[in-house]
């Protein structure tokens, strides 16, 4: 099968047809047609397999997670999902696999109404590289400047689950036979936290998606905001797996350390408190109060009030390296 | 070195700053005001070592063809350059390798007042992708569709070079000495036609760059525009050491096989012929009249008036792998 053959066959049958789509697929360019009263937000993330996934994964899960951390990156800006180009390196045309991965690609954007408009295929390594595209209301993006002191810093859902089941995955933490389905799928399957970010917008003082891990994602916001923050590790939302796999207290740890979570860390001033809680709560989206913001510049954590010394830091590429 | 500094350290530092990016480098997203007149053209392209370029291809020679090769698809409908998102995956960090790689990107980048707004760095075998973006006037974009039977077929520049470079660095024709330099900069440093394809939205009927070879993007465009075309060998525009190399027979037969030349191919009208010559004459560009679109739906070509057979096509991933 030749290139371009195996481009229409999977990649141009998509059930969205969005209407700002003048021209998809298939030519040199896309062509679309922002909406005037918006901003457009960008981003671009790469998974390249033996480094950001096991070689082994699953097809499926490959196309979902590259799609999910694309926008889980607009999520934190508030934006609206709009289009996606996907330019996939592959050692050799394999079918079924190319079908599963593409499954995974499609039931994201199917749900978030985003439309593939192009993108590139290539031979080599195996890597998928996404760049999303969405739109915000003209001057209401979230952005990781803007939290300060006395701001609250809230995290949505759970964290830590893709942490433990990449520890399991590795064999440094066993868990239990019952549970491994559960907590893969939370690592392989991340839900970006797309609506949630949108309501944010008018609530929010900073934003960002944990994919470094919560400490250095919350390190991200303080440096860009010019702030310190308090961590209050024992309120952080911990899964029932977690709490039956690891004592509490290196659960927190390990939450914080890991990546991957895709959940939102963000920062609310005391006046937007209640309307910001209002709003996620008839989005059905759980959140807690993790901490505050201070204006000394350092970041410190307590765990049962006694202060919590660190030695950890969040993923980082090449880290290892130099 | 960490990833976050290394992003800082080479990408951020740019001296194009336009207008239209509200937020660049260094959130989970950019944010950017598109004009409300102008439509977006987007195009994803990927270069991976050992397949696009030779592994031990100059890292300045690498920053300028990912670039170039986005910019000729931009050119190819017409759009003026806004943006560029960039991932790059490498196996190790090498500041002067990087430094090197980044003169290339934005000596393009400048050139064209383009602004670097975003990307990723990852770890794994050398590859880049990068997503770029650009606006033409609504309703004006160039396409493959829109060619008619008794368009003329029309090329920028001169073709074949950049392939008789491949072949010379393969081995598998010997170029004099004297014109290496010359040619192996055809392929290292293509020049994208971004004002020549801007002046086409006025005249041309389709246009493509040429990526995947001359006649196979021909194809592209007959197959769009549902219509055939015959091309004149003898009148392919072909440099001087291409014809000091090979037979014009065999040169013309190399030239429409290789890709890589990022030339623009387009068709034009009777109507609109004098019109497109003297606006692309006022660009300095040179162009070469090749063909004429039929409406048989059949590609023909001809050497001294008489039929040639071509057993050639454009390059293709994978071609050989099935």
């Amino acid at each position: 099968m030749k290139e371009f053959d195996m481009i229409k066959r999977f990649f141009a049958e998509q059930s969205v047809k969005r209407k700002d789509v003048l021209l998809g697929i298939g030519d040199d360019c896309a062509i679309v047609k922002p909406d005037e009263r918006y901003n457009l937000a960008i981003t671009t993330d790469t998974l390249v397999a033996g480094v950001h996934f096991p070689h082994n994964t699953e097809a499926r899960a490959i196309g979902h997670k590259v799609i999910a951390v694309s926008l889980s990156d607009l999520a934190a800006m508030g934006a609206e999902p709009n289009w996606l180009s996907l330019a996939i390196t592959l050692p050799k045309i394999d079918e079924a696999w190319l079908k599963e991965f593409c499954a995974g690609v499609f039931e994201l954007a199917e749900y978030f109404n985003v439309q593939l408009i192009g993108g590139d295929t290539t031979q080599g390594p195996l890597s998928v590289t996404v760049t999303a595209q969405g739109t915000t209301p003209e001057g209401k993006h979230l952005s990781r400047t803007g939290a300060k002191a006395g701001d609250w810093i809230y995290v949505t859902g759970e964290v830590g689950d893709a942490g433990l089941a990449l520890k399991h995955i590795q064999g440094e933490i066993k868990v239990e036979d019952v549970f491994v389905d559960q907590i893969v799928s939370k690592l392989n399957y991340p839900k970006p936290r797309v609506l949630a970010g949108q309501a944010l917008r008018e609530y929010a003082s900073a934003a960002i998606d944990i994919s470094d891990g919560l400490i250095a994602d919350l390190t991200h916001i303080c440096v860009a905001s010019n702030v310190g923050a308090n961590l209050v590790l024992d309120s952080l939302p911990l899964s029932k797996v977690m709490l039956s796999t690891l004592e509490q207290s290196e659960a927190a740890k390990l939450a914080i350390s890991a990546g991957d979570d895709y959940e939102l860390l963000f920062t609310v001033s005391e006046d937007n408190k209640v309307g910001m809680e209002t709003a996620l709560n008839n989005l059905g989206v759980a959140i807690k109060r993790i901490g505050q913001i201070n204006a000394n510049g350092k970041i410190t954590t307590t765990f049962d009030s006694k202060p919590v010394v660190l030695e950890l830091k969040g993923y980082e590429h090449f880290s290892n390296a130099q």
